[in-house]
C-alpha cells in the first residue's frame, strides 16, 4: 500500500493567523475576561473543540442577547467576516472587538462594492446562507447568489435583465472555479458588457488542482475535514468524480475496508489542521504495516 | 419538397446604409467625377458587380498610388471601416471623402480604445486580416488577435502574462458568439480581473440562432452568399454541424440533387441581397414544380 499525502495541506495563512490571533488573546486576556468568537472561528469541529478547552466563548450574533454578556469581554470575529453593522453593534458595546477576518475575504467584499458602486447587476457564485456570504450581504445590498450554473440559468430565465445591462461576476472565496468559468460562459452568452472578478482564493484553487490529480492517479482519496467548511466539501466533490473517495473529519472513521486499495492519496481543506492529517497517516501505518507514505510537500 | 426562407434574410441596416449612400453618390458625382471606395464596400460579388456597373471603382488604399487619383475623386469608406490615419491621408488629398463605416463597427473601434486606456490587455477575437481588424489595428496599437479557441490556448501557454493583470476580451462584429464564450471561460480560468464586451453585431447573432434551429429541422440548408464574407462562412459552419449544407453564391450552383432532399432552410448573411434568395427560391420551384415555399418573416 502507497499513501501519497498532497502537498497543499494543513491550514492557510487566513486560518493560521485567526488561530494565532485567538491563542493569544486567551493567553492574554483569558484568565479575567470572557473571549467571545462571532460563531465558528473555522470550520473545524476539532480546532473548536481545542479552543473551547482553553476557554473560547461562542457568540451567535443575533441570536445571543448582547446585554448578557460582560461588557469587558473581548469579542473576536470570525474568518469569514462579519457584516459591518453588526460590527458596529458589538464595537459600541464592547470594548476590544478583535477582526480576523481572513484578508482574501475583505478584499473580496471591496470589490464587491466597488461593482456595485460602479452601476452594474451584481452576481455572485455562494451559498447565501454561508457566513461569508452573509457578511457579504451586509456591505452590498443588491446582490443575486447562486450556488450552481442550474441555479444561474433559472434565475436568468426567470428574471428579464436587459442583455445591455451592465454586469459583475464574484465569488465566494472558497467556490470552485470551474462553475465560476461556466458562470463566465453563461453570462457572456447573454449580455454585453460584463467584469468578472476571480475573487476565489488562489491557496483553495492550489488544492482543486492538486486534488484532481491526485484523485486521477490514487484509487482512493481520503478528504479531511469538516463537512461545514465549503473548500473541503469542495475537494471532496471533486475527487469523487475520479474515483473512490471518502470524507472523514479523523482517523475514527476509518476500517479495515481500506485494505482494499493500492494507492491512496490524503487531502484536506484549509482549515483542517497538519495533526489530524498525521492521524489519518499513522492509523492507516499501525494498522496495515507495509505502508509506503510519501508527503509531497517534503519532495 | 418544403422550402423554407429564415426571417432574418436580406442586408442587415449597416450593409444597406453603405450601398444606399454609395448609389446617390454615384447619381450625384458620377458623372462629373470618379467615384472610389477603399475595397469591397461589401463581401458580395453581385453587389459589388452591380455597383462597379453604376460607375464604381476600387481603391486599394496601400496598392494604388493616390497621386495617380484626380483630386477631385469621391471617395467612400466601405462598411468595414479604415484605419484612422488612412482616412487622414485620404481626407488630406480628396476634397470629398464619405464614410459608410457600420455604425456597429465604429462602436467597438471606440470600445476597444476605452478597454486599452484602462490598461487592460486587449485579446480580440478576429482574423487579422480580415479589413475590420485591419481597421481596428490602426485605433489600438497592442492587440491580440485570435481566431480560434485553439489559437487562444496556444497563445497563453507560450506567452506568460501574469494572472493579476487586467485583461479586455471582444470580438469582430461578425464572429461567432460560442468561441466568445469559450474564450470568456478560458480567460476566467487564467486571469483575475477581466472586462468582457460583447462587440458582436446582434443581428448576425439573430441569424446564428436561427440558422442553428432551421438546420436542427431541415435536411438541407443553402446558405447564400460570398465565401469572402465572415458572417456567411459563420452560418455554414454553424449549419454543417447539424445537417447537410450547401454554400452558394446564387441559383447556378444548384442542380438536380436537390431532389433528394424534403424539407430545404434557406439562409444568408447580412450582405447577402434578398434577390438573390428569391433567385433560388424560383430555381427550385422551377425545377421541381410542386415546391410549398414558406417566408419567415411573413409569419
Amino acid at each position: 500500500m502507497k499513501i501519497t499525502v498532497a502537498s497543499n495541506v494543513g491550514f492557510c495563512f487566513g486560518v493560521k493567523k485567526s488561530i494565532e490571533i485567538t491563542e493569544k488573546t486567551l493567553e492574554k486576556y483569558g484568565k479575567l475576561r470572557n473571549v467571545y468568537v462571532t460563531g465558528d472561528l473555522v470550520h473545524n469541529e476539532k480546532v473548536m473543540e481545542y479552543l473551547i478547552n482553553k476557554g473560547l466563548k461562542i457568540l451567535h450574533v443575533g441570536e445571543n442577547k448582547l446585554t448578557d454578556i460582560p461588557e469587558n469581554s473581548v469579542i473576536i470575529i470570525r474568518a469569514h467576516g462579519l457584516p459591518p453593522d453588526k460590527i458596529s453593534d458589538l464595537k459600541s458595546k464592547f470594548n476590544l472587538v478583535i477582526d480576523t477576518t481572513c484578508p482574501i475575504v475583505r478584499k473580496m467584499f471591496e470589490v464587491a462594492k466597488d461593482l456595485l458602486e460602479e452601476g452594474r447587476v451584481l452576481f455572485v457564485l455562494g451559498n447565501k446562507n454561508h457566513p461569508e456570504m452573509v457578511a457579504l450581504k451586509g456591505h452590498v445590498k443588491k446582490v443575486s447568489f447562486f450556488s450552481s450554473i442550474d441555479e444561474l440559468k433559472e434565475f436568468l430565465d426567470e428574471k428579464s435583465i436587459n442583455k445591455d445591462a451592465k454586469i459583475a461576476l464574484i465569488s465566494q472565496t472558497t467556490k470552485d472555479l470551474r462553475t465560476f468559468c461556466k458562470a463566465a460562459y453563461m453570462l457572456t452568452e447573454r449580455f454585453k458588457d460584463l467584469k468578472i472578478v476571480k475573487t476565489i482564493c488562489d491557496f483553495t484553487v492550489d488544492r482543486e488542482r492538486e486534488v484532481k490529480k491526485l484523485a486521477m492517479e490514487s484509487d482512493l482519496v481520503i478528504v479531511v475535514g469538516s463537512n461545514k467548511s465549503s473548500n473541503t466539501r469542495k475537494l471532496f466533490n471533486i475527487a469523487r468524480k475520479f474515483t473512490s473517495t471518502l470524507f472523514v473529519s479523523g482517523s475514527a472513521q476509518l476500517n479495515d475496508s481500506l485494505e482494499d486499495f493500492e494507492n491512496i492519496a490524503i487531502v484536506s481543506g484549509t482549515s483542517t489542521p497538519i495533526n489530524l492529517i498525521e492521524e489519518v497517516v499513522s492509523f492507516i501505518k499501525n494498522k496495515f504495516g507495509e505502508v509506503e507514505v510519501l508527503w509531497r510537500s517534503q519532495i
